[in-house]
């Protein structure tokens, strides 16, 4: 994000602060912000603009203590993959002087850390923001064009609706990632040299969405346990009703189910959201 | 295969039998053979090597017929998904003049038909040969050749172990990425548009693997039914296990889980197994 508000010269001033002492000295050797320090409460006191981006259990842990120290007339927002959860636990501390928008761009690779970051990664994405009906407009208006300005489209929905969509879109989808790579792995039959070489079936695609970072998906799964929940359940008797249909040789119920998945591709082709562009900055 | 055996000059005569007269038609504005012709008796008499590309299920239709007009001397293969049961099919009408050597080139897009394939498919991808215990030693080295020749390196396994292999690595992969797609697409609360513009999130990996050709896949899944089944039970135990894990807020286990299933990526990364390369001839 401060690579692609750099480039779009979306701030006069940037600052960045990190715990880790290694992501802020990748973070001076890009020279992405003006300021780079290990403690947040010398930025956010003079701060328009306060972006939360940690894992969502540290986002609660710290919330009450940033918000203390913002300035009156300041915005509050962050990128976490949920947002009911996190809007819940903000409320009990939140000043009426402060104005919280919860947001999520739906734009990442299964790489972290600053140097997986490209300035062009929102280029043509989806920024979601989760305002409540109170939200002061002006401060909304504003935020909207930061991301517009570094790319994004903006959609503006309810925290429960975000987080019911999202289980189905990205956090199912990379549950099941993580249990097919850990299924493959203990298959005593398949040794993972197998696994390596003949990835290029199917698998290698799995593999990629379970690289992601291990932390902030064990908060996304607890945060957003009954979106979660539901999308599972559902799967699990889909993928029943399917291996039954193997068992018993019923290739039109099996015929009939793949291709009605096959059209959805076409429309994610058309939408620009089949793949991230330019392909610099990602793993090679 | 054509283009790339075109591309690597590695037939003196190449000709090609489709039924569809659309492919054909595509096949002629290509010129990616010698013969383009709709009766597979019109080629395959004086052919020195037999490739058979038929979705599973019509291979053991036609396989009787075909080899009963094979040339005596001749080599057929074929690049079906799946092994063990072909050849139990074919065993029962193989002539001991003609070497049987099933392949299967791990390689291939979520896209079929003579437009969408590009010489350089199988660069750096495994190709599995897996012929049984009597087979001719020169025809398999010939048949090695070919592969090697346009780019494949070539692995020799027996079929059965070939079945539990690409079970585990694409035909469960399919599976899985079939049904979810099929699962977000019947949930109430969430629209096909909303899962078009949040596909970024890791859902849109699942619709390209769930754009395959859906012929194929169900004969697939029928013909390695034991090997399939077994791993889908394999995943729905793991995947129960994690959704127990979120019911109860285990972060513990969820972050043992994820954290070892990352390391196997990098694997596939250095093995070069990680995307298909160059990018032409896909989808734009």
């Amino acid at each position: 994000m401060a690579r692609a508000i750099r480039a779009h010269n979306m701030a006069e001033r940037l600052s960045i602060m990190d715990i880790s002492s290694e992501a802020r000295g990748v973070l001076r050797t890009l020279d992405v912000a003006d300021d780079i320090t290990d403690e947040y409460k010398d930025i956010i006191t003079t701060a328009d603009l306060v972006v939360l981006a940690t894992p969502p259990g540290i986002m609660k842990q710290i919330g009450s203590d940033v918000v203390s120290h913002m300035k009156s007339g300041a915005t509050l927002t962050d990128v976490a993959s949920i947002k009911l959860d996190i809007a819940k636990h903000f409320t009990a501390f939140m000043r009426d002087d402060i104005a919280l928008i919860p947001g999520h761009p739906i734009a990442g690779t299964e790489n972290s850390g600053p140097a997986a970051g490209f300035a062009e990664l929102f280029q043509d994405r989806w920024c979601i923001l989760t305002p409540d009906d109170h939200v002061n407009s002006q401060a909304l208006e504003k935020l909207q064009s930061l991301w517009e300005g570094i790319g994004s489209q903006v959609a503006i929905m309810d925290a429960a609706r975000h987080d019911v969509v999202l289980a189905t879109t990205s956090h199912v989808p990379h549950l099941i990632a993580y249990t097919l790579v850990g299924t493959a792995m203990d298959m005593e039959t398949v040794t993972r040299n197998d696994v390596v070489k003949y990835s290029a079936g199917g698998f290698r695609d799995f593999t990629r969405i379970a690289a992601s970072d291990p932390q902030m998906w064990r908060d996304v799964f607890l945060q957003n346990k009954d979106g979660v929940l539901e999308v599972v359940d559902r799967f699990i008797e889909d993928l029943s009703a399917l291996k039954r249909a193997i068992r018993w040789d019923d290739g039109d119920t099996l015929m009939e189910h793949f291709s009605k998945t096959r059209d959805i591709r076409r429309h994610i082709v058309d939408a620009g959201q089949d793949t991230d562009k330019p392909d610099f900055g990602r793993e090679s």
